[in-house]
């Protein structure tokens, strides 16, 4: 099998998860879609995010890849079952590999859930979490600043960290027991280091960090091909799309950890 | 004359233009359009932003309004020539006005403008201020972070100290003799105090701040009707549109100083 895998998200955040795929699974050739003319998603209605996922989607099962990722949390909660409706091949969204990686981490059943305003409006972790474990505790935050602090490569900077402290006090103020953390939006995980150590201080007993771009790669890893143990093997071609010039080429590297070798602008 | 206004900007920012309309001209009806399925505009590129903004004229023009005031930027730098063309009302963009006044605040002529990315790479202030004067020294720094710190209503916090300092200290840093700013974004009077305190502690000789919003609102004084004496006299109108639901409703009083009234959903 040699067809491709389509990777979509609003913008530059789904190339956390292309850069989580290329490490794992290096062969896979990948159609990538950032939806830059319509991004973000985050504040946008769930009719509207429904109405550009199916739209990106579409544009991605043209290039007959065996296989959709939706690399955007608000897509993913407000639009999945509607994109899988809608596509003969298998659909991962971001959701549901997030909710279940941290049941795995958290042993106190208290979870926090750190998105946009469009995850975290949809219910959807709490939704996906509770299913699987109806006494699990889930409480959300919106963390608007993240992603531009993200894009602005401040990830780790002391704005970052108050802006970090102000979002995630509330949370450990109101309870004491949350052990584990999930950066429910593919930009949150350029301030991974940032969310950690707010939480240690915040918190007296560790606290774990799942990323949801990590776990949906884990979760597709059934459909991908078997890593190659040879890693000077040939790396799969990225192949990428956008929907507005905007800084994709510049921020890539930030996001993805490899310059783009190609980019294309696409009218949706 | 009992026409309308017709305002619109990418979202809840250009509230600030109708406060300030609403402020000097109370009598007149206002009909406003955020075009929230599409923000942010600032992010995208030229030709996009051009598209969107024809898309919100003609929905004004439908209205039959006797002026669209562009109380966008972004949209005013890189959409006024192609607005104007297609529209036999007036049409006020934000650029021109906050150049203007600039120039007039000035003595150095060395200016600063703070603008969202899509304003800034249009080089439309520096081509607007130098028009009309050639030696004027003009240097631009986008803030992407002074968006969402507006709209968190964290306009006043440490955390928008923090973010101003940055943004503007490499801009003292490179000129000294800057003795004016321009906050060319909709969204920016919310941090104008911030970025006066800020400005005041990086330069020794003091800084003028200039709104564009305002600054607008004068240009548009022409076509206006006059203020009555009697401030008893009843508001006009304030019709607000959007194209997605978005939290209008939520953030408008911050920008706007009052509630809505109405608010409509439109699908353009």
């Amino acid at each position: 099998m040699t067809q491709a895998i389509g990777v979509f998200d609003s913008g530059v955040g789904g190339l956390t998860v292309v850069r989580e795929l290329r490490q794992r699974f290096p062969r896979e050739e990948i159609h990538y879609l950032g939806d830059t003319a319509r991004v973000p998603y985050g504040t946008k209605s769930p009719r509207t995010v429904e109405r550009y996922a199916l739209t990106c989607q579409e544009f991605l099962l043209a290039k007959q890849v065996k296989l959709v990722m939706v690399a955007c949390n608000t897509a993913s909660a407000n639009a999945l079952p509607a994109l899988q409706k809608r596509a003969e091949v298998p659909v991962i969204g971001a959701v549901h590999p997030g909710a279940l990686a941290a049941l795995e981490a958290s042993e106190t059943r208290h979870i926090a859930v750190l998105g946009t305003l469009g995850t975290v409006r949809s219910g959807a972790y709490e939704a996906a979490i509770r299913e699987r474990d109806p006494s699990a505790k889930v409480v959300t935050r919106a963390c608007p600043l993240f992603v531009p602090l993200a894009e602005e490569g401040w990830g780790t900077t002391d704005i970052a960290e108050l802006t970090a402290r102000r979002y995630l006090s509330e949370l450990f103020e109101a309870d004491h027991k949350i052990d584990t953390i999930v950066l429910g939006c593919t930009h949150y995980p350029l301030l991974r280091e940032v969310v950690a150590k707010v939480s240690e201080e915040l918190c007296s007993s560790p606290v774990r960090i799942v990323d949801s771009a990590a776990a949906m790669v884990s979760q597709a890893a059934e459909y991908l091909n078997a890593p190659t143990a040879n890693s000077e093997a040939a790396k799969g071609a990225l192949h990428c799309f956008v929907t507005d010039a905007s800084r994709m080429e510049e921020l890539a590297p930030r996001f993805l950890g490899e310059t783009l070798d190609s980019l294309e602008l696409v009218d949706l």
